[in-house]
């Protein structure tokens, strides 16, 4: 193994690289025919099968000298299985394509696939299948297949008079990646955030269960995913700033750049924290905190008014 | 539609081209979600779920310059229907993930999803879902998850003593494509069946049904996936010359290229044929050609020798 891991993907062969990728991902009793053939075979008992497909890109959505692979690979699993949890739903099983230059250490791939297999295992989700090719930058393609015991929660649900919900750490990836942007590493905490996000895994389902009328992820800003909330729903948004505590290395990053550090919580992604809406304040789960309201109308305001400053990031 | 086919991806932006992209993909009853929302939601009614997935990547999957944007949507949904196909199972839904550079022209992207849509539609399965990032090169990752109505085929169930066969056209893409490289236009119907492959997508329903024991398709050479075949058995595998008919386009390019004709049979991807093992030549459904027979031991041989030439691609 020792010569395998200091080799590159052009020395060791993509054949031989898939053998030693699959002995790190292990199946479960679901799954019937792993990797290695043409598909996998999965056995699904009942219900409705939820899938969501989603691309990371070098230089854009990660940087090798910023993370180590093995943070890549849990970020790439956490913001797929993160897509499960934003349907209320239950992640199952995985599969990822890895396009890479030939030069890429094959310690890198074998790393990022053990964090990614990591971060599954967390949830009881396991990897059945891959491809993996050459390409001139690294992409990470993930699809994930999960299941619903209850009807999903869609975007498109919430109604005027609801309250506007949020749950898990929110901002904290954002304010690290700040922090690595200026060529720092610390406040820890927070570059720890960026690196390996936390997502509230059991949190869709709890808000299902509570009767949530529309559940999202925030993978793209908190206002934008509000947007994309009200937008689907056909409602207004208000999001109150009062309702966020400013956490302390947030408050220290903000003060040592610059910055309000209200903007990383409003406009920050990749804490894959979810946003919900709930008939009323009674029926929010423990561990949710009320953080806006939804009204007729269209859009998104803050307080009342038009926010001044990013919502979130574009990929275009 | 004008304007926005005119425009880059740059310019147009990602979520207006997701809004054109969702129109091209249409659901069917399946289908509970859609695109749109942070999953779709399939209604399984039974059995299992196969499930692959597969990247291209521009310059060494495919060049824009060598075909339409319809005809690489095509082919990447081809390539992924025929992973479902070597199963023995029936591709029902795929996912779309696309990274490409903001300088791509909008109308490729449109064009490329109406070719996939197509493509999906010809075997009756439906795009649900899908993702579009920045990238330096256009990368396509293409998830299918298909059903089986009884047991998949493996790769692995060849026995010493089964015969080998093979469905569908091979060595047309890998004429074409030989012809496409020397900057040539023709033969016609070679170029067109590199830049459309037309699988047998019946085919690997009947092998299953006809009690075939073991099943992989064609896309990175014959004698490659003979070879893939022969070692998840535990067999040898020889295949047989003679009983290959060079078709006169191809006999055309090899005079042409000077090179054997029968090579591109031999070593070509691209077609998405299957092969196949059956017990006996008795079982071997119509429109399959027996093409070699399965022996003790390991490896793949032609004419029961080592074969002197290539025996398909690798990809690093």
């Amino acid at each position: 193994m020792a010569q395998t891991a200091d080799a590159t993907l052009g020395e060791l062969g993509e054949f031989a690289l898939i053998s030693e990728l699959v002995k790190i991902f292990e199946g479960d009793e679901h799954v019937l025919v792993g990797p290695g053939d043409d598909a996998a075979v999965l056995r699904i008992k009942h219900g409705h099968v939820v899938v969501s497909t989603d691309l990371m890109v070098e230089g854009r959505h990660f940087r090798r000298d910023w993370a180590s692979a093995s943070d890549v690979g849990h970020r790439a699993a956490a913001q797929n299985l993160s897509d499960i949890n934003a349907m209320g739903g239950t992640a199952r099983h995985l599969t990822i394509g890895l396009a890479a230059p030939a030069d890429l250490p094959v310690a890198w791939a074998l790393d990022f696939a053990r964090g990614f297999a990591e971060e599954c295992a967390s949830v009881g989700a396991t990897v059945v299948g891959g491809d993996l090719t050459r390409a001139d930058e690294v992409v990470i393609a993930v699809t994930v297949l999960g299941q619903c015991t209850q009807a999903p929660v869609l975007r498109s649900g919430a109604q005027p008079g609801d309250v506007l919900a949020l749950v898990g750490r929110q901002g904290w990836a954002a304010g690290g990646l700040a922090v690595l942007g200026r060529g720092f590493r610390s406040p820890r905490v927070l570059v720890e955030a960026y690196r390996r996000p936390e997502p509230p895994y059991a949190a869709g389902r709890e808000a299902a269960e509570a009767g949530a009328t529309a559940l999202i992820d925030i993978s793209d800003g908190l206002l934008a995913e509000a947007g994309h909330l009200a937008e689907a729903s056909g409602v207004a948004i208000d999001v109150r700033r009062d309702a966020f505590e400013i956490p302390e290395p947030l408050q220290a990053v903000g003060a040592a750049l610059g910055a309000d550090p209200l903007q990383f919580i409003l406009a920050g992604g990749d804490d894959h924290a979810l946003l919900a809406t709930f008939p009323d304040v009674a029926s929010v789960p423990a561990g949710w905190q009320v953080v806006g309201e939804v009204r007729e109308g269209q859009g998104v305001t803050v307080d009342g008014g038009e926010h001044d400053g990013p919502t979130g990031w574009t990929h275009f």
